[in-house]
């Protein structure tokens, strides 16, 4: 496999890698050419969903994957924590209405939009996250609150602060915690209710297909002709009615982050399934589901934090359709003729998907601008049957505390 | 560590164990003396909340974990699959007043009940959960039929089933597949009515002490003053407004089983925290969280069924309370004087806890009724941090399919 050749070296593409077994990276190291130095260092890796996105969509989810990236360089700057940083490339994500998160998001089978979300500290291990939440813009603030808010330790009379909310008692806690609610016909967008719309009656053509199959059941026709016919419904139903939306089918995006210390977090966010049942919650709220960030530690040298998306659930389809972004780091003995007073943190990131195609972007704070890519299984690969694997290596060069 | 001597040594007490690191369970193997011929065979271990037991609800606790064991062998005896009789187990213990799951379960922040409950077909290796569910009697039940719908396949129009499902979505959800709701006021016990009074003095006494301290901060009063009365108020107030029930803060029942094809399920369901905010959901209700079940598989000679109580976030506490019951069964090969059509299925199994006690109960099919025991740290082990193990062996023998 070929490696991405790093951070500085232009908006050369990575090459793509695709096999079915598991692939090892063999990174490449490339040192940082401008180490920074007035303001506070740290790396971003987003992605935007994994799923198929068309040449023609292709631009607007590499721009809203770099504005990701700015922000949380920006919080990093700042010398915001990584959590924080991590929740700003979120929310830029959430707000696309291109994404499925926050606006814009799938609508279950009422029409209305349920997100879920969660985010990890590395640091703490602390965690934070909200289910089938209706009414905020950008659920993943919600779940940094509860993250922050369990950090403080115990409420009043010894209560045990929540880490996971879900549905109205999600929304009154972040209303009653000043997060601004947001009304439902501000995050459908027009694309939104153009696939619900459409999903609902492939659901309908499907469902009376299902009933015509059932009459023609009752009627005690001959088991010949009850198979023939469920499979001329089965054959003619089965390009139309696959749920959809107008992104194709993409779902869920996240982020990690690792700081200059070294701290490192994750976040993911999503709309769900198109038309899922009212009040189902997916793997983006699921404490080591959706993401996992956990500081160097005694047992490990490394930090490591990782997002991902599509469903551990689905073990039973026939190809597991999912993605991740993954980041390690460490840190590393400074070059033998730079100064005492640096630290040198090596990040090794990867992403990887199973879907046609996914769209990330990345960033150090030593970079000028994000780089944002859309990698995509080779020609002939088949989804869910083949899996690219990508990445690279930074050092990050930040002053000792 | 001295093991309990099996499931047909009569009502003895299995020995108890405590340290503080983890401890070496070495198995000392019984034969089950009849074992059965008409019936269908399986094991079943449930527990009814790991917390403080006293003497005088000991008789309760030991004959709601009788009951369930029961329940639980009589659907296996019927030829139900594990999952069904790791429900009833479930249900009986839902049931009881004296539990925090169901009936009775702890009220939250409005005087609501909102329960937790999952399961796990090890199998198919299919969950089911609810989360924050009000009015149903029995929480498992819903996580058992998402699990049974899931195991169906597609819905119409391609949809995946959901798995996990939260309050009114729940609760719509299980009504829409049949299964009764039930009004806040028969879920409702006067123990728990009584918990929820006191406990909201409670917190309203913090509260004040609080703004208090607020009040006297805005006077700008000296440091030294703030905090020699912040002093007070917390030394007050550390006894009174710790949030309890009834029942002496346990949380969460569980069981696990294996029926006589070696097949495992897990369940756990729990009522939650005291005055706990509306919409928290815990670990009762979290993939990989709150029960585990997985069948014999290429990378393992045994199948495992792992139910847990108290919480894996709680890791910033002084003292991590919890408890888990466990079972593994392997086929082995039969006695060499035993006839060719017996096959044995070796059950090991365990319950392990840090809190000050744990009720438990097990049963096998061979056994005419089932035993029930409540382990407690030995005399001056301190909760938090100490652990009890016990457990035991035993022999299941069933015809070859």
């Amino acid at each position: 496999m070929t490696m991405e050749k790093g951070m500085s070296s232009g908006e050369g593409l990575p090459s793509r890698a695709s096999q079915a077994s598991a692939a090892k990276v063999t990174a490449k190291e490339l040192e940082a050419k401008q180490p920074c130095k007035e303001k506070r260092g740290g790396f971003v890796l987003v992605h935007a969903g994994a799923g198929y996105h068309s040449e023609s969509k292709a631009k607007e989810y590499k721009h809203v994957c770099k504005r990701a990236c700015q922000k949380a360089i920006e919080k990093l700057q700042a010398g915001a924590p990584a959590t924080d940083a991590v929740t700003a490339a979120l929310v830029e994500l959430e707000d696309s209405p291109f994404t499925n998160a926050g606006m814009g998001s799938n609508l279950n089978l009422l029409g209305e939009i349920e997100c879920d979300a969660s985010i990890m500290d590395g640091q703490s291990l602390n965690f934070g996250a909200v289910g089938a939440l209706s009414g905020i813009k950008n659920p993943v603030s919600v779940a940094n609150r509860l993250l922050r808010e369990g950090q403080k330790g115990k409420l009043s009379a010894g209560r045990i602060p929540p880490c996971f909310l879900v549905g109205e008692g999600a929304y009154r806690w972040a209303v009653d915690h000043g997060i601004p609610s947001c009304p439902p016909s501000i995050m459908t967008t027009r694309f939104s209710l153009a696939a619900f719309k459409r999903n609902k009656r492939k659901l309908e053509l499907a469902e009376r297909v299902e009933t015509d199959f059932i009459q023609l059941k009752k009627r005690r026709q001959s088991s010949a002709k009850v198979k023939q016919h469920l499979g001329q419904c089965m054959g003619c139903s089965a390009d139309l009615v696959h749920c959809e939306n107008d992104t194709g089918t993409l779902d869920t995006v996240g982020a990690v982050v690792v700081d200059h210390e070294g701290n490192v977090a994750a976040a993911v966010s999503s709309g769900g399934l198109a038309l899922k049942h009212p009040g189902r919650v997916g793997q983006a709220a699921l404490y080591g589901c959706g993401c996992w960030a956990e500081n160097t530690g005694a047992h490990s040298p490394y930090s490591t934090a990782v997002s991902t998306s599509g469903s551990p659930f689905l073990a039973s389809e026939d190809g597991v359709l999912g993605g991740v972004i993954v980041l390690r780091s460490c840190r590393c003995s400074s070059e033998p003729d730079s100064s005492q007073d640096k630290q040198t943190l090596l990040v090794e990131f990867l992403w990887s998907h199973t879907t046609e195609s996914m769209c990330v972007g990345y960033m150090s704070a030593q970079d000028g601008k994000a780089k944002t890519h859309i990698s995509r299984l080779p020609p002939g690969a088949v989804a869910g049957q083949s899996v690219a694997i990508e990445g690279g290596v930074c050092r990050l060069e930040s002053p000792v505390n």
